[in-house]
């Protein structure tokens, strides 16, 4: 028997590898199936999540200044802990390396690594270091902390919460087109030509290539004694973070296309691209932007909040998991994520 | 300015990687430079390490069996845990596979994964699976548990303090090049002379492919109130792991040739191969058997534990650390180990 992984895609497979795992700790308050791992040790609750990068996957050293690479192998793990409304406290960095990088190369990485560790005040705490045959291998993880009632899963949404994004969406997706044309092109081209083709369009690739935690938002939520239901990271892409709450949490959803958060630029570039920004809102991945539910009692409390916006209600399970265009027209979620199996 | 990697060797690039990093956070106890990293969280200390395995450099799918492969990544983390005198309880494990690995061979994989959490009581709380361009990528970390208390560093050895090592060393190495021999002579052998060239070795596989933890030494340690004053477990080799010790607790060592723990069965193969038993006992990586040192006071409740084997004593630094042959002669120990980087 050889059955081809991508018969079972990323989310299939992780589910066929880790089903039926019996939890044998008592100290291990949530398993396999959120963003981070919750143990309790007798204090605080524990959070761990972890992430491996792979050269040529998850990165293209083409376009991706070491230095943004370090950071953002960072901001990624944490981002997993805020989205459990928890506070990212250290990192450990495992690092496979071939003998192509030098020293300053991989200088250059770990500056943008305690750059990360500088900004959201996260400590280095150790790591493995070895060499690799070809490629680069960044594999982190990130330890958290949170009080025991502060913690939220994705399985908390109920009926007439808010759904609420941060921020925009697509962008980072955008960013990355962007980046993969001008590489594809740069054979034939003088170096001026590419600077002038990212001319305006500099907050596109910062938000690919060098992407923040929203831990202002997490604060700000904790500041308006709001206590999400149901919380999540947007890096696989909305469509995608919204069915696992929903499967999660046992509910449905209703998202409104005109809703949706969408940065005018993005919104530019998609066009030009003949993408449509909709679908690069839904299904593109890497915003790491906050996705959660709320009450819908916390809505007063939830308007000052900069950059938090509204895009649906949750549902009854029965009403399905659906998308309401410009028209009044009802669209079925899908999840077209990063499903990196799949062709 | 573009240095290679092997200039400066596996622990000085960790070392300049990794100097002056701020901890800032109140809750890491212990940063980069021990076995596991160390968090107070408010009830018992938290310990976090992790390793990366790559392959073509930490392993050989020619001849190493997934189900191997997926236990022993586990093993050498617990292992790191338990040379802090701490308990296992949770893995998280990244996961980067290419198209060329069938399902049913990632069951295989995590058939052992399974079997380590099993066998060792720590339960899978999470993960990351992603796809890879080629090679099978293992990242695992674990985290444990300890009392504040009971916490050992590299850092407590003193002088006088007895130097133990358990179960033998030198034998995975051997292991590892018994299996090396009968990969690169396969091609013009037959199938059943592979057999008989391991037949007799079979400890010497199974030290290589499936090692264990030493789980039952601390809880002998613990049951017979010796706290060791500084402990890790060898994973690089006797001497690389000795230095750091010594090096760390600011003392010197006197080693005795003729205590070295070695396997019969090893030393034969040592001697068929033309290796030098003992270079292979002090140099020899991967036995994950736990090196440590204890008060001379407890020489007497030390004696009986089974598996534990004195090999000398700690000295002052000045004295320096020397291997005491079977002539008295003296000689440095140097640290040869896996310094992958170097050639």
């Amino acid at each position: 028997m050889a059955t081809e992984i991508k018969t079972l895609g990323e989310f299939g497979l992780i589910k066929r590898l880790t089903s039926n795992m019996p939890m044998r700790q008592k100290s291990t308050v949530k398993g396999v199936g959120d963003d981070a791992a919750v143990m309790d040790f007798g204090g605080k609750r524990t959070l761990v999540t972890t992430d491996l990068l792979l050269e040529g996957i998850h990165f293209n050293l083409e376009y991706v200044p070491l230095k943004h690479l370090g950071y953002k192998a960072v901001v990624v793990n944490l981002s997993d802990i805020y989205a459990m409304n928890g506070t990212p406290t250290q990192i450990v960095v495992g690092l496979g390396v071939s003998a192509r990088f030098s020293v300053e190369a991989l200088d250059e990485l770990y500056s943008g690594i305690r750059l990360a560790c500088d900004t959201y005040g996260v400590d280095l705490a150790g790591g493995d270091t070895c060499a690799s045959l070809n490629g680069l291998t960044i594999s982190v993880t990130c330890i958290g902390v949170a009080d025991k009632d502060e913690v939220v899963y994705r399985n908390g949404a109920k009926k007439n919460d808010l759904i609420c994004v941060t921020g925009n969406l697509g962008t980072a997706y955008l960013g990355l087109q962007l980046l993969e044309r001008e590489r594809l092109s740069l054979s034939g081209q003088k170096a001026g030509d590419e600077i002038e083709a990212f001319r305006g369009r500099e907050y596109l690739l910062s938000r690919q290539l060098k992407p923040e935690a929203r831990r202002d938002i997490v604060e700000a939520l904790r500041e308006a004694r709001i206590r999400p239901t149901a919380m999540m990271d947007v890096s696989d892409g909305l469509s995608s973070e919204l069915l696992h709450i929903c499967h999660d949490s046992g509910c449905g959803c209703a998202v409104y296309e005109d809703k949706l958060p969408i940065n005018f630029e993005a919104a530019g570039v998609a066009e030009e691209m003949n993408l449509n920004i909709v679908t690069c809102a839904l299904n593109g991945g890497e915003d790491y932007e906050l996705l959660f539910t709320c009450d819908i009692n916390d809505y007063e409390k939830l308007i000052p909040i900069d950059d938090v916006y509204i895009i649906g209600h949750i549902t009854e399970k029965s009403d399905g998991c659906l998308l309401i265009g410009r028209n009044g027209e009802q669209l079925p979620l899908r999840a077209q994520g990063w499903e990196a199996f799949k062709e």
